[in-house]
């Protein structure tokens, strides 16, 4: 069993290093923050006895060597950078957790046969960068190590540029080594466990999901003197927009979601009508082919607005991720861990994307979710119960040593 | 008559000073640029033998003795700061027009009764420190000192501090000083004269504006497991409100215009429902009777949306500046020299607020316009003849010497 307080100690220790006003984190991947947490991440795993090895694209694997480091490390992770207004939890736990499970079994001297590593994905987030699990696609082959360091943030800096100025740009090839199994510990993000009174989401896969940029471009003018009918205004024809996106969730709905979460207005100026407007959709669906439908729709009602309010409109799809299934052996080591110790759990689908969605396509993989009040995520309110993620944390070492032992 | 080429010469010279590459210039209030610009002119000035005085919000005069220099000087002026992305001529040609009068009395060796000044005013934008005209604004009585100083730009920045930092913070208490009368210079910034084929705008007033300020709160929660039914969206809440505000408008067009400018969605990240969004409102018509309807009018269907999506709202007036009539003499001497220059010209209200508008409070007042393409102003396109600003120049000159002989 792990240290429960001890995991705890950890995770406060972390959630100093960004620490918001409101209790929440803002660390955002590759700024100075990320850097200080890569620094303790890599002390305390160094005090654990570990080697550490940083990849090209700043994943940085701590490495307990088991009987025969000739086979392929087990892993387990998760990321620890997170959103402008994030929680204390949101892929802060799949990482100290792993972390946790390092020093439990130091603590046993407990040998495996594989070596374990406890891995801090780049990136996971994707608000700095989009998308979202940047690095930890390159790791899969999902995309290509140059595609992910000519990726910029809003100010115009790149992901390259940045990785190398927090001195994190590793010299291994990202995906040159094989994972034995990945495991990944993680806050539901979702309100199911909570309501049902369980305590272990057994993860079976993860939707599908598709991100796209929207340009509108209309006629900056004078809010003043520019008569109504004679306007191109590029913000009234995105907030159309805006509605029309929501009105494609609710039309595939409840299991589609369908969200802009980012917007600029140029010039931003509030005696200026908007010449142009910039935006993000967020489409998901479990079922790639429903997520297919809700693409042709979303492009239809968006080229409709734009004729309407007589603007030009640019809508492009940056990200498709399919939808996931995790490995069948890894999911039964989940729930037979979960059994044994007495949990309550259930199997679910993952609304939220993940590192292991990727790594799913390269290792047999799966997911452990916990608990977070309400469902609430994605904020500073973010909460967590200790002995919920202990729970967790004890189901991710059993999972581990038994996948070492078979 | 005036010298068309200096005057050109003098408009192009400090359209460089923070010129964009689109041919516009970006020159916010008190910013370095704006003290570069502010340092040109008092340069140019001090040449033309004026003294200049610089009041406790930063606006400068540049006066010309005349012969009794008891009398209260007739004043010509507009502003040197810009948009955003903003045009080379609204505002700067209201300025070097005046010191083109100024230059073109030297040159004749004109000696007047009263002392002429010419004004640079601060802050007429409105773009960093809303309201706009808040410096003429002080000068009239209609705000006062220390409420200008607390304005604060979006990145906290306080208009007093900056007017300080840039080193034009004067001594003169801001509205002490009698003005004779003001006339004002300015392009149309709308298609009438330009449609007509008409050279001058004789202005009789500026219609009624209002500004506001929304806040929409909702719950900032992840975009991908987040359902649809749950979400309080403040983006939906608020893109359904700007659809609203257009509605306002069209609801009292022609006259009216109602304008959303500025938006800034929080946290803005691609997998975040938004949390918070803050947006203005920009609201006008000549008639103040119907611009109170209209603001009743926004107020009903902002709470309106507000319950149906579930979110909070707060909806404040920051700015009501009501309908302004200009001098009937002052508006007779700009009639006279259009006639006697032989311009092809028209009387008519201004859609954009000016200087003037609160001038016209303590002086006799009124404004010259010229045309510009197409109407288009607030814009980096905006284009105006030489022809007509010299035009509009000559008619200054001739209005304010008919006023100095009265
Ligand atoms: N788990 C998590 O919050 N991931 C961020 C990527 C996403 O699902 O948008
Ligand atoms: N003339 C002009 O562009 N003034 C700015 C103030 C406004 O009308 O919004």
């Amino acid at each position: 069993r792990i240290d429960a307080e001890r995991l705890w100690a950890s995770i406060m220790e972390t959630a100093a290093i960004g620490a918001t006003e409101k209790g929440g984190i803002r660390r955002l991947t590759l700024t100075d923050l990320d850097r200080a947490v890569r620094d303790w991440f890599v002390a305390r795993c160094t005090e654990a006895g570990c080697s550490i090895s940083v990849d090209e694209l700043g994943n940085i694997a701590a490495r307990r060597p088991g009987r025969d480091n000739s086979l392929p490390p087990i892993a387990i992770g998760s990321h620890l950078d997170t959103q402008p207004t994030g929680g204390k939890f949101d892929g802060v736990i799949g990482v100290l957790a792993g972390l946790e499970v390092l020093r439990t079994l130091n603590d046993a001297g407990y040998q495996t046969h594989a070596p374990i590593e406890v891995i801090d994905w780049t990136n996971e987030e994707g608000s700095r960068f989009a998308p979202a699990m940047l690095a930890s696609g390159v790791f899969a082959g999902a995309f290509d190590r140059d595609y992910a360091y000519s990726r910029t943030d809003r100010e115009g800096l790149s992901f390259g540029a940045e990785l190398e100025r927090i001195g994190y740009r590793g010299d291994e090839i990202c995906g040159a080594r094989r994972l034995g199994a990945f495991f990944e510990l993680h806050i539901e993000q979702g309100p199911i466990l909570e309501a049902e009174g369980k305590t272990i989401g057994i993860v079976t896969g993860v939707q599908g999901m598709r991100w796209y940029e929207v340009t509108v471009t209309g006629m900056e003018c004078h809010a003043g003197s520019t008569p109504m009918h004679l306007r191109a205004d590029a913000l009234v024809a995105a907030a159309r927009m805006i509605g029309a996106v929501q009105a494609v969730g609710l039309a595939h709905a409840p299991d589609a979601v369908a969200t802009v979460g980012l917007v600029e207005v140029r010039p931003n100026s509030r005696n200026v009508i908007p010449g142009e407007v910039f935006f993000t959709i967020d489409l998901r669906h479990p079922d790639d082919a429903v997520l297919a439908a809700m693409e042709a729709a979303l492009r239809e009602r968006l080229e409709a607005a734009a004729r309407e309010d007589g603007v030009a409109m640019a809508l492009t799809r940056i990200w498709d991720s399919p939808s996931v299934h995790f490995d069948a052996g890894c999911i039964e080591a989940v729930e037979d861990a979960a059994r044994t110790l007495g949990f309550g759990a259930r199997r679910m689908v993952s609304g939220a994307g993940h590192d292991a969605a990727y790594i799913a396509r390269v290792a047999p993989t799966t997911m452990v979710f916990v608990p977070c009040e309400k469902g609430i995520s994605h904020n500073e309110a973010e909460k967590s119960e200790p002995g919920d993620i202990a729970a967790g944390a004890d189901v991710l070492l059993r999972a581990v040593l038994a996948t070492d032992e078979r």
